[in-house]
């Protein structure tokens, strides 16, 4: 049944993706896929330059350590539309004639435009592109007429924007477009090694490429409870970002072991980082394999692309044209 | 020498031409090519879009019209290229390129944004696409690399804006784009038969496609000065648009015969309209017929439109390939 429904989502190419981005989005990926939606997954490229266009010098390079960390977590080309953005570029003429029709104080009042403006510092990203993001996302989804999009909350208020624009399109024209849903999932809270969010730009990441030495390493000296100074100093698991990983990486005896180890000064930081730590490089070790070789060969990821971006131009080729049919141009 | 030149200029699909469409752009663009410029000139649809997004039944068949009356006007497609905006896409895509890097204070101080707020009532179209189109005719110029673009000098500030998009984009990444040259015209003032601008909204134009008879009719019902009630009184022929279109068509001979008569009373409006609308009759009578004859065959006009934006997607795709590897994307 779910065959007939298409999913679609998309992620920027910031290189080689970690843990985080295994968690939040690639595992749920390849459930969906598995679960025989018709997925359709994309690298962002033209996202990239709204917020990055001043420094495009890694985008080619990270479209492929995105596309191999994506078979690598078990996305598969056979089952997936697996593409690159600006390979298909049939979104940016649907995102040309959308722009006709989306008001500006709809994207005025996007609450990430409004909060990015205040967050990155540094960048010049008060452009036109940056401002019109969300209709280029609403061309990325609604070309290939998708059903769901796996979103975190967070990318609520964009997915409202794109079924606004849906609903204006179809009332000036035509029925043309189904209005997405939000695939609403939760993901496991997991922080970086420094208990910050876990993120490349803040150096704190453990990668789908990390061998096992390097990820027992990066467990090794991640942060704890920072009020256990001392082995005898009994912790809180709570706040320490090390228990976050147990809860989803050990068992469940090794997490009441950790827990009541950590309370009662039981056990050191030291104990409880290495049993976490041989976890999670166990975990992780087919991945690091499975990267290797899918690594040693990139023109095979490129020919994957190229084919996965061939099929979605058809797709999108069809939508195109009857949008361009209702729009009588 | 002139052949290593390119020249842009294109037109909204507005529907038939009319006389002052005639003499203000399309004898222009007729010179330039005969000089020998390599000439695009290319139908506005997406443009149009823009202002007319609510209403767009028009716009198919008006695009085939105004394509019918450039080559009545003598637009030769085995000289130039002439196309359709839509039907070269690489437009949409150097477009959303050209969106990432443009500041939006860059479009809102745009002076004919600002007015056409004003000015246009009763449509809502303070919209992104609106705010944004002089991105995309900074896309429509550049994909062809264009040296020179016949504007009127009200067009003055969005060429500019132009050519400062293209310094911006060169200094941000390479040297791709050249910055693009105004070439100013002075057209003879032609008001509508009301003596205000001709326009196909006043209803006060005289179309290529009218016939000599209608043309006739038409002057014979000009406005003429209006102080000038009866026969007997004097007129005053510098403010009368019949005067004006008399210095265009008439001789030396009929125009001081005109002014003098005018001013004395010696002839009547009836008297000056008469020869007056023999000459712009019999100056339109080949443009009426050679246009009878083109429109008779619409799908040649439709192959013409076809090959013309295939050698155009040709050209644009180069350049958007340089684009591209300039951007690293």
């Amino acid at each position: 049944m779910n065959e007939s429904k298409r999913v679609l989502s998309g992620m920027r190419p910031s290189g080689k993706l970690h843990l985080g981005n295994l968690m939040g989005a690639l595992k749920n990926w390849k459930e969906l896929q598995d679960e025989g939606y018709h997925c359709h997954y994309f690298v962002a490229d033209w996202h990239a330059l709204t917020t990055d266009y001043e420094d495009t010098k890694e985008i080619k390079e990270n479209v492929m350590e995105m596309a191999v960390d994506w078979l690598c977590a078990g996305l598969d080309p056979g089952k997936s539309t697996l593409f690159v953005q600006s390979w298909v570029p049939e979104h940016a003429e649907l995102h040309l004639m959308l722009s006709m029709v989306v008001p500006l104080p709809w994207l005025e009042r996007n609450p990430t435009f409004k909060e990015q403006l205040k967050e990155i510092e540094g960048k010049e990203i008060f452009n036109y592109g940056f401002l019109g993001y969300p209709v280029l996302q609403a061309a990325d989804i609604i070309i290939y007429k998708a059903h769901y999009v796996p979103v975190g909350a967070d990318q609520l208020p964009h997915l409202e924007l794109t079924r606004e624009i849906v609903r204006r399109f179809n009332n000036l024209y035509r029925e043309v477009f189904p209005e997405p849903e939000a695939l609403l999932t939760e993901y496991p809270k997991l922080p970086g090694t420094d208990g910050r969010k876990m993120s490349k730009s803040y150096d704190n990441a453990i990668y789908l490429s990390d061998p096992p030495d390097v990820v027992r390493e990066k467990i090794r000296t991640m942060m704890t409870d920072p009020a256990r100074a001392r082995r005898k100093d009994p912790g809180n698991p709570e706040i320490c970002p090390v228990f976050d990983f147990h809860k989803v990486f050990s068992s469940p005896e090794q997490i009441s072991w950790a827990e009541k180890g950590c309370k009662t000064a039981g056990i050191g930081c030291v104990d409880c980082k290495k049993v976490m730590g041989d976890n999670l490089a166990s975990e992780m070790k087919p991945y690091f394999e499975k990267r290797a070789e899918i690594a040693s060969k990139p023109e095979k990821v490129a020919e994957m692309l190229r084919e996965g971006s061939d099929r979605a131009r058809k797709e999108a080729g069809k939508t195109l044209k009857e949008a361009r049919e209702a729009m009588n141009i």
